[in-house]
């Protein structure tokens, strides 16, 4: 009897430790900063998420100084950025306001990346629909 | 018919992006640099939002090291937040502890900016109200 | 009968002053800055708030940049945090993965300081708990 109760514990332990690891998290990233050193750990953050909650969402907005995150030409993080929002869990969105100040064209900017009409209020519609906030920079 | 079917849809559609570029979003701005950069593009972001959604509510609250932003001798962006702030649905606040660390008064402050007893306080008063949080800042 | 109502609306005032500051609030912040500037902040605001607000719960979650914070030879906030983490309503926690990044070991850290296997799942689980985020940093 003993032994049946521990069987069902072990069970019923590694169940709930399995649903705590696989509670989807919504987490929506701002991104102003035009330091690379920012950009590098943002990509880092949202590589690092997206393996460990594959059942997750991540969306990182960029917007104000952070133009070059997203310009293929421009970026230093290009290469990752592109595998990474290939993921269906992983969205890089560009403020188009932005693009218009930086004068950026749909062309110029890393396959994948999607542009949104304000980066702000991107963000805050997020938050309202119960995503969690994480602001990248130092 | 399909013409009468045509024109319902046009209307409910335009009905339905009215409503949308219409709903009403709360946004708090943290701001506690003392990055005149930043100060520029926390004004642009408000000044910018405050007119395409002008039934929404924006309030910037200042502390920490963000004190210069509204001392009216010092301020980088002392005009544009003095008309700014006279907008019903913008508001410029700042930390009363900040400005004892600083030495400041109210007559230091550009017109039109209100003070709180507490910087981080006011912000998670108005979080904990259902407003959306902006880090402005680098 | 006037200096009775005088009375009462004195008393109901200064209770609702006494209940506005004693709603406890719950406050996770977020440092990933390696600026020393900001770690003194950081630890200003926390020692300000939980002497002010000593029914409220403050949790300091580092990661990122930020390992240096809470090393015992490294940072420059040592001592004030070994103070502050004594407190029943403060906590001080870095991410396992930042740990892992720097070399860190458990013995590294300042005495007191907390380990949470993810920094960002901890800030996302406190939000999600109703926990009101503030980003430090400038």
């Amino acid at each position: 009897m003993k032994t049946v109760m521990q069987v069902v514990c072990v069970f019923l332990l590694s169940t709930m430790v399995m649903l705590a690891q696989q509670v989807p998290v919504k987490i929506v990233f701002d991104v102003t900063s035009p330091d690379t050193k920012v950009h590098q750990s943002t990509v880092r953050h949202v590589k690092a998420m997206s393996q460990a909650y594959p059942n997750s969402k991540f969306e990182v907005v960029m917007y104000s100084g952070a133009m070059e995150m997203v310009l293929k030409d421009k970026s230093v993080v290009a290469s990752e950025l592109e595998t990474l929002v290939k993921k269906d869990n992983v969205d890089f969105v560009i403020c188009q306001g932005t693009m218009k100040r930086y004068k950026a064209k749909a062309s110029d900017l890393i396959p994948g990346v999607r542009s949104v009409p304000d980066g702000i209020l991107e963000i805050v519609e997020k938050q309202q629909q119960g995503w969690s906030y994480i602001k990248e920079g130092q």
